[in-house]
């Protein structure tokens, strides 16, 4: 297995075949883990962080259930593949600036991802196609458990796994599940769905994390805290509220369609033709586009393109995979023309 | 003949086969002409109007080239067939108002058209596809020559024709030209049009003559004196200074292609695009869009529509054509859905 190929296959979590996977994209579970008698990146020099890395290579290698994954060392590889690794959500932003000593560990469906030396030595990964939180850690529980026999991780009895930042001590989870909330956007309602979640001690961000915009209509929500509470009460937690927020989208969509329904068709359609024809057209238009199209397709309204190829397009219309897609660096203006060319193919 | 038939058929001036077709729409002579013995309509009492719609429905009847002609009474038809008249550019927003003794006379290629009570008693024109005024006026000064033998029209030796306005005094033509501009308009260079225009004693002005804009960049070219020079004199200025506009507009489309083709191309599809697509569209978005869509055929980027097709919606897609094609009245939100319905069915 090669970077490259992920190129050519489709990550589990695009197929949009998961539950719910007409509102919910995708659902992810990390652990913040460290290995104990080392300190924490922030503190550490540069022995110290090769040392790390060449211990988690070594533990990788032991655990039955990381047989056939990928180490890449990001310092082995190009900045077009960090970017599209990004892209692909298979590691943070964050994890591609000062990539001495930094790795990642994925699988061939994408469903395992491990940062070394992002901000603890080990950020373990599941994601998951849909609406599936709990079967994400039932994966990540077993991986923890297996790779706990050949390692001592940080762990104080009275808090918990020790991590770099007070945020994720404790279980050093955090549940998150990204949300495509059109209907919500269009009727001013994610104002009052950004209040709740905050109350309750989750939060919401863009497509990519922290600081990221909410392009598209895509929201990820995710614990704030991780002390005090088990892990599994904690992601109750997320699912009950996600719950609630799709079913608040769904009968908003219902709605839209009996009182608004020849402007909402007509909205649907003409993002359809804009992609159809246009000969160019950046990032941030194409996602807001094809958010739109994404609603048209899950209404019935649009029926000649299926939820995987408009999944697809929002992650092969990105910079990185539009690169590696013509295998050379592109300006952005030649991006905007390829970008055009790739979303009208798929389309018709 | 009657009014309905129109509907159903091509004006000649929409064909899109006349000379230089693809820059300019059509050519028009028009002449003032008003009976000697009577005052002018703004110092006529309601019986003296009444008398002149007679004389000049007597006088209709007596020419060999009105023969076939419709004498239609502005008070016999209804306001939607008023608006659809002035739509089809067979009588003025002017010949609209005060509508007690006011008629129109055209034919059914809708060539020649005479408004019997406008400003002037009568008001002659001649509409012609393209660039062609001179036979524009070979047919008006022929048919002006047919009624004079008929009717006294009120002429002086000293300032020739009589008319209600001093600007049309003298020869009593206006000559005009219809001219789609969108490449003069998209470079910036309409204003020095403007000014070149007014220099020569010409008039520049919208799709439905004074005051009106210039929306889908079509412009009205015309003379604004009468006098002092003779008719073809007149009508020779103009048609050399529209030869000019015509090799400026036809030179800056082919640099837009040379220079900025792929913007060019980028935005002749998304107009497209959104046209095939619209669920819901106004009179001013489908105009606008049409005038690029035209373009696009002339630059030989779309081949799937023919110019007469374009030729076609500009005039079908306004109000009262939309309405005497569903045979009832709309709201204007119902126009947008039929004017939607009406365009995606014609372009596919």
């Amino acid at each position: 297995m090669h970077i490259d190929d992920l190129l050519r296959k489709e990550s589990e979590w695009l197929k949009g075949t998961g539950p719910k996977s007409n509102i919910v994209i995708s659902s992810r579970v990390r652990l913040a883990r460290n290995f104990d008698g080392f300190p924490f990146l922030n503190q550490a020099n540069p022995d110290v962080k090769l040392k790390i890395l060449k211990m988690a290579e070594s533990l990788m290698g032991k655990s039955k259930f990381l047989k056939g994954t990928l180490f890449i060392k990001m310092n082995d590889i190009s900045e077009v593949d960090r970017q599209f690794l990004v892209e692909r959500h298979l590691m943070s932003l964050e994890h591609m600036q000062d990539i001495e000593s930094k790795a990642l560990v994925i699988d061939d469906k994408e469903i395992i991802s491990i940062m070394v030396n992002e901000e603890d030595h080990l950020r373990i990964q599941i994601l998951q196609s849909g609406f599936n939180i709990m079967e994400a850690w039932r994966m990540i529980d077993e991986i923890d458990n297996d790779l706990s026999q050949y390692a001592n991780f940080a762990f104080s009895n009275k808090w918990g796994y020790l991590t770099a930042c007070p945020t994720n001590t404790g279980t050093g989870l955090r549940g998150s599940v990204m949300l495509h909330l059109p209907a919500l956007v269009i009727t001013n309602q994610i104002g009052r769905v950004y209040q709740a979640i905050s109350k309750l001690g989750l939060t919401m961000r863009g497509l990519y994390g922290e600081g990221t915009d909410a392009s598209g209509n895509f929201f990820q929500i995710s614990n704030q805290v991780s002390l005090g509470q088990s892990e599994t009460d904690l992601l109750d937690n997320i699912e009950k509220l996600i719950n609630k927020i799709i079913m608040r989208e769904s009968s908003t969509r219902n709605m839209l369609m009996t009182k608004n329904k020849e402007e909402v068709v007509d909205r649907i359609w003409r993002a359809y033709g804009t992609l159809n024809t246009a000969r160019i057209i950046n990032s941030k238009e194409t996602i807001t586009l094809l958010s739109i199209i994404r609603l048209g397709v899950d209404l019935g309204i649009i029926k000649k393109v299926d939820m995987r190829t408009i999944n697809e397009l929002f992650v092969l219309t990105q910079p990185a995979h539009l690169q590696k897609l013509e295998n050379k660096i592109l300006t952005p203006d030649e991006r905007d023309v390829k970008r055009a060319e790739l979303v009208r193919s798929k389309l018709t």
